[in-house]
């Protein structure tokens, strides 16, 4: 008696980038899928390995991959629906990207022969992609799929990590022939040069006070912690970037420092730095350019010394600066954690971040796009419960919220807490329906000022002077004021309004210990 | 005494910019403006003859600049911040060019010396923006922002109309110099040959079943739609396309056929036809390929014959066609008015298409992205109120809401009705504020079937099979259902909820008769 294996033929090519995906790792698709895809929906449907997670709009499908990447290291893939369906997602496609995270973006196209007809939905996908894609293929034969998806796979993993681009034609994707392809070899980190980590330790030795700034895994990797620990104890400042993808953070970690999101403050911080090592990031820049004000955040007299690019092993690299530095092999633990007292009176963003110091579970993950509300919660949480901070990479307002969708998936057993602010939330307010949909219990704030606040100090910072009423109007999300907890409830998210500090310091309790999505609008 | 000129030089080159496009007719920027944009913001503060609309998501100000475009015939001008605003607007200006709707969509830009140092919000804005823009420029200096603006309004026009993109880095925008243009030149569209005219007339004469395909303003141009009404009285069939951009249809106005969405309903009904004019459209065909169903629309032995492209003047060359065909001057108006009766018992799409018949206004506007429930509507409103039809256009669901807001400010006087699915309306979903905002007195109907009904149809017509528990969840928007009167309120609109023919009946007749925005959840 002998098995019958199904026969290649039988799989269309469809079924092969699903199960070529799947043997290589890939658990998860988030996809807004579209008639031109209904065929890879069924080769999901085929494949156990892979979770289907819908959502209903496609910027909350790519931050859900991003944010599914920056804690697992795998890519998700997404499912788009040609040209109009990618550009939904472009935004947390952006974010990915400077996030160095790999994603998977599976576009569906019209079949071959319907391309060339300019029906209603066509456009040139591929030059849409190309800005926020390290690698497009295009599938033009179903025996195509297996092996492109491989190489989409690789090719995300990079390192560094990155989007790229799957565009599958409908009939590449419905005819049969389709052929897996075995995963691909994933190549390790570069070892940083003996000679790069011998010429960064004699700069340190010259310099009077010198300062590495490290981005990438180092972060949230335990030894790269240990080796900025280390460094710091031979005499070295450690920075890291403004909006790096993920911190390790919290009581007994290594704090440290963050190059500061103002240019002027940044520079000043900076004073008197004479040497710059860039260990996994490159010169830090200004966020925004202003009128005369610096956009190399590098003081005058710096000299800047590169000790490991991206795609280097910087968490190694470091590890070897400090044995060359003849810093100490161990470095007592940092701080050990801090309980803040019950907040009290008016809700302000100090009081809401005192709350989150309080009752963050350990080992929770908090997706920041409160922006301006953000920094007092990131610095009150600096000897919280030990938790992985992640950033706002790309400065696309709108992360926030699907950024948790994705990490909630990922790390199912870990309290995620997603921190938006109420413009940001807006821009893909459709991620809480995945949250209730998927039960993904995801505590979500909302910090409610009715303003874009960041662009009422953007404007006096750009020196485009006092807003009359039209300009003001378009700083202002009052008139009228969302109401976050229809808005949620809407959505099918249970949710609840606090306006004082007792108000959200119980509410924020309550929601972190139940095992549902909740919303909490702080109205500020 | 003298009156002294403010001199060009205190004109920052975002003044200059707003004043042009002031000039040229520009009335409305539909605005989603970040840091880059400041001054942008303050120029517009300073020009009161642009009405500055704020939107919480860029695909509203995308596709409400549309919506305006298709009502008044002028762009509007959107602000969208930098790659990834653009991106978030993409799919509504896909559907723009579709529609051959002229808008300038003004992207801010990091400053020029700012762009080499990849700052987080980098990116090749270029690349992204190259599918969607027949034109696109650069202000690398306050001096060129006015030219450029006049050009982009240019550009924009055609004929046929285009979504257009003029990048304005923020130091262009913030420095002084700027220089306002004068509005440029607008041509009129060509007039069509008479050789193409006579060629088409000796086609007809020869032909047994010919039909004439029409696309463009002659579907909403009351000398358009007294040609086709011509042409059909000398036995030519006129058909339009199936997604045009706009239609004046109802009461009294000449009924042209529509070409069918399915490939093979198209088909059937094209049966014996033997002549296909073109006349400012191209040759049809299916929205998607399927498997053994064609992708062009034109029977075997069918000729396919162009009377006159897109940027030709279609309407004079459909006139002098049925003059050529000896076709009466006149013919007499179509079809009376026709109230239907209440209509009672469980809600369809065909009781809420009677109570539409039943109570839209006279010269109200339908946005429709009511996809499967769309048709019935379309169907049982032939002989309501003379009324303006919209069709989505591109294919990028999303497009309803937000052309509401732009046929409201274009328009508002007459009622604006939108029609949108309830997966369709959870793209854009955000335009319920700006209608709050702006008080904008649209009604829109949402029909809550609870699934990508469209997906469910089209799954089986690919051939993809019965689908499975994880393919039929891709499609359903059950678990949990939406609250659209939860989801309207928390932006700030009335709502109400009906379940039955009557009671939607009511509501719509209430809705209408309102002078505020209110949302209609008819569940289905």
């Amino acid at each position: 008696m002998s098995v019958v294996e199904p026969s290649a033929e039988a799989l269309t090519g469809a079924d092969a980038l699903v199960r070529t995906l799947a043997d290589c790792g890939v658990t998860h698709c988030f996809a807004n899928p579209g008639t031109s895809e209904m065929h890879l929906v069924q080769a999901l449907d085929r494949e156990p390995r892979v979770r289907s997670v819908l959502c209903l709009f496609e910027g909350v499908a790519t931050g859900a991959a991003d944010g599914f990447a920056r804690i697992t290291g795998v890519p998700a893939m997404t499912l788009l629906h040609l040209g109009p369906g990618y550009g939904n997602g472009l935004a947390n496609i952006h974010n990915a990207r400077r996030a160095h995270a790999p994603m998977i973006n599976v576009v569906g196209d019209h079949a071959m022969e319907h391309r060339k007809l300019d029906a209603p939905l066509s456009s040139d996908i591929e030059s849409i992609v190309q800005a926020n894609s390290s690698w497009i293929g295009v599938a033009e034969t179903p025996a195509d799929a297996g092996a492109l998806a491989a190489a989409a796979f690789g090719a995300a993993h990079g390192p560094p990590g990155s989007p790229v681009t799957l565009i599958l034609p409908a009939d590449t994707a419905w005819l049969s022939g389709g052929q897996p392809a075995p995963a691909p070899q994933l190549p390790q980190p570069a070892r940083v040069d003996d000679a790069a980590v011998a010429a960064a330790a004699a700069a340190v030795r010259a310099a009077g006070k010198p300062v590495v700034l490290v981005g990438g895994p180092a972060l949230w990797q335990p030894a790269g912690l240990a080796a900025m620990a280390r460094l710091k104890a031979a005499g070295v400042r450690v920075m890291i970037d403004t909006f790096p993808a993920r911190q390790a953070r919290g009581a007994g970690r290594f704090a440290p420092d963050r190059m500061q999101y103002f240019a002027e403050g940044a520079m000043a911080d900076l004073d008197g730095t004479d040497l710059m090592l860039l260990a996994g990031t490159t010169t830090p820049c200004a966020f925004f350019a202003y009128p005369g004000k610096p956009s190399v955040l590098v003081p005058d007299g710096c000299t800047v010394h590169p000790l490991s690019a991206r795609h280097e092993d910087t968490v190694d690299g470091l590890a070897r600066l400090a044995d060359a530095l003849g810093a100490p092999a161990n470095v007592p633990p940092a701080a050990a954690r801090v309980v803040p007292d019950r907040p009290q009176g008016p809700l302000t963003p100090a009081t809401c971040a005192q709350s989150l110091a309080r009752h963050m579970p350990d080992d929770a993950i908090i997706s920041d796009d409160a922006v301006t509300a953000g920094l007092p919660h990131y610095l009150a949480t600096l000897a919280a419960a030990p938790h992985d901070w992640l950033f706002l990479t790309g400065g696309a307002i709108g992360q926030g919220l699907p950024l948790a969708v994705g990490t909630a998936c990922a790390a199912p057993h870990r309290k995620t807490i997603a921190l938006t602010g109420d413009g940001a939330g807006m821009y893909t307010v459709q991620a809480l329906w995945t949250m209730a949909r998927e039960k993904l219990p995801v505590v979500t704030v909302v910090f409610a000022n009715r303003s874009y606040r960041i662009l009422n100090i953007e404007m006096a910072r750009t020196g485009a002077g006092n807003p009359g009423p039209a300009a003001r109007a378009m700083l202002s999300l009052d008139g009228p004021a969302l109401d976050w907890v229809k808005l949620a409830e809407g959505h099918g998210v249970a949710a609840v309004r606090a306006e004082t500090a007792e108000a959200f310091d119980e509410a924020l309790a309550r929601a972190i210990a139940m095992n549902e999505p909740v919303v909490i609008e702080a109205v500020l």
